[in-house]
């Protein structure tokens, strides 16, 4: 049997660490970290590091190649064939290093419920007739880290938020009826697909890390800006992770105050 | 100057608290404490017994007795006006225990930016004039309790998540478009609104403490035990914290492991 602990790290802030992450670490036999080519190297030392500060006991930490997934043909399809070829590392690496079983746990990015891929792999062994019991460790998402370093509610008073994907937003804009949303894995200015007219933004990336940006305004005013900084910093960094909210004035001025702000 | 801390703690497990959290906890200069009547001092203990674990330092915490909110006549007025006085009480507060200013914490439930009124509050501190350095502390949200609690994704593959909240829910069904519901501050069943057909649900109470209660399945089949059961908890607590995602099946199996559970 493989216990398979799913752990909500945070935003790369080695301080967003729960206890409960912490103690789940250390209580593992092995952690697994994904290597994900060297253009994004600096995840791994994210993790690394995080092991470095976290770990008290002598848990093995292994690196594998994470496989890449397939950027032609159909979305769905490419996200799924590589969901399955992760599956197949993981079982190659569970019957290298606990052949006999054990517990492994997998430091997952920020919550292991939002945008990610880890619950839906563990279901893919399953299906496939491995034992495996999981425990997912809630963590700080980059919503709430979003939100904390704007310190912006999510939601207004009494109303609904949407979290949708930048891909979503492109093919069918504005979700209907939503007076915030929360764009995540935008590969880059999709909000270009709205009338801006009545829209405030607030925008953050490497949020927690010593990296952190963040931009807030008239989606209008800031636009360009944040398309301009998030191609230098990508190329600064090899990598980018970034997420960004949007709200529609109901005509008041609540949460508008720190609007038309560039911090670096 | 008042360097005012928000400070998500989770969901009442004192191990969602952050190292971030710990930290802002002990450079306090003062923790208040928010008293909420008899029926809801089991939440009084809990932030208690959160500062009795984590603080190392001599900080001071002061309880105080939270203004009840009048629950007729328009519901947003009710709440403006609500927090107004709640404002108030916190400026008694640090007009009696930091009259030179200094650090102030508050511990937020979950994460302070989701349904939670502090920032809101602290704003209008800041608009009558009071000189406020507002710093968040993100925490583990319901919504990342819930879906731990339940081992699901979120979202589903690729889809957009609305959250919402149980008024809403009841006046304007389910929200157009939406694959997945998140529903925060139901008073209990608003998704009796609802043609449950199609409908998933995954349901859990005071999540992360002792008395955590789950329920996923069917909503046709088991909304009538979380209505039943939802009540008989609020009678033995005092008190009830809930929160449910719901899907509608896009006609894959994805996601629906674990389903037709009552756990407590």
């Amino acid at each position: 049997m493989i216990h398979l602990d799913l752990i909500g790290i945070g935003t790369g802030n080695p301080d967003h660490l729960t206890v409960q992450a912490m103690r789940a670490m250390n209580e593992a036999d092995l952690i697994l970290l994904p290597r994900k080519g060297s253009a994004k190297s600096g995840l791994l030392d994210v993790r690394r590091t995080i092991c470095d500060a976290v770990l008290t006991q002598p848990v093995r930490v292994v690196e594998f190649d994470l496989p890449t997934r397939d950027a032609g043909g159909d979305y769905i399809d490419g996200v799924q064939s590589w969901h399955g070829a992760i599956a197949a590392a993981w079982a190659a690496q569970i019957a290298t290093h606990l052949p006999e079983g054990g517990r492994l746990a997998l430091l997952v990015w920020g919550d292991p419920s939002l945008y990610d891929s880890t619950l839906r792999i563990a279901g893919l062994l399953i299906g496939g007739g491995m034992a495996i019991d999981i425990r997912v460790v809630p963590g700080i998402s980059s919503l709430h880290a979003l939100t904390a370093a704007h310190a912006i509610p999510l939601n207004q008073l009494a109303d609904a938020v949407t979290i949708t994907t930048g891909r979503l937003l492109r093919t069918h804009g504005w979700p209907p009826g939503a007076g915030t949303v929360v764009v995540m894995l935008d590969e880059g200015g999709a909000f270009e697909a709205l009338d801006a007219q009545g829209i405030d933004i607030w925008w953050g990336a490497y949020l927690g890390m010593p990296g952190e940006a963040l931009v807030a305004g008239r989606l209008a005013e800031v636009a360009e800006t944040i398309i301009d900084l998030r191609s230098a910093l990508r190329r600064e960094h090899g990598w980018i992770m970034d997420v960004y909210l949007m709200r529609k004035s109901h005509g008041t001025a609540d949460d508008r105050s720190g609007l038309s702000q560039v911090r670096r």
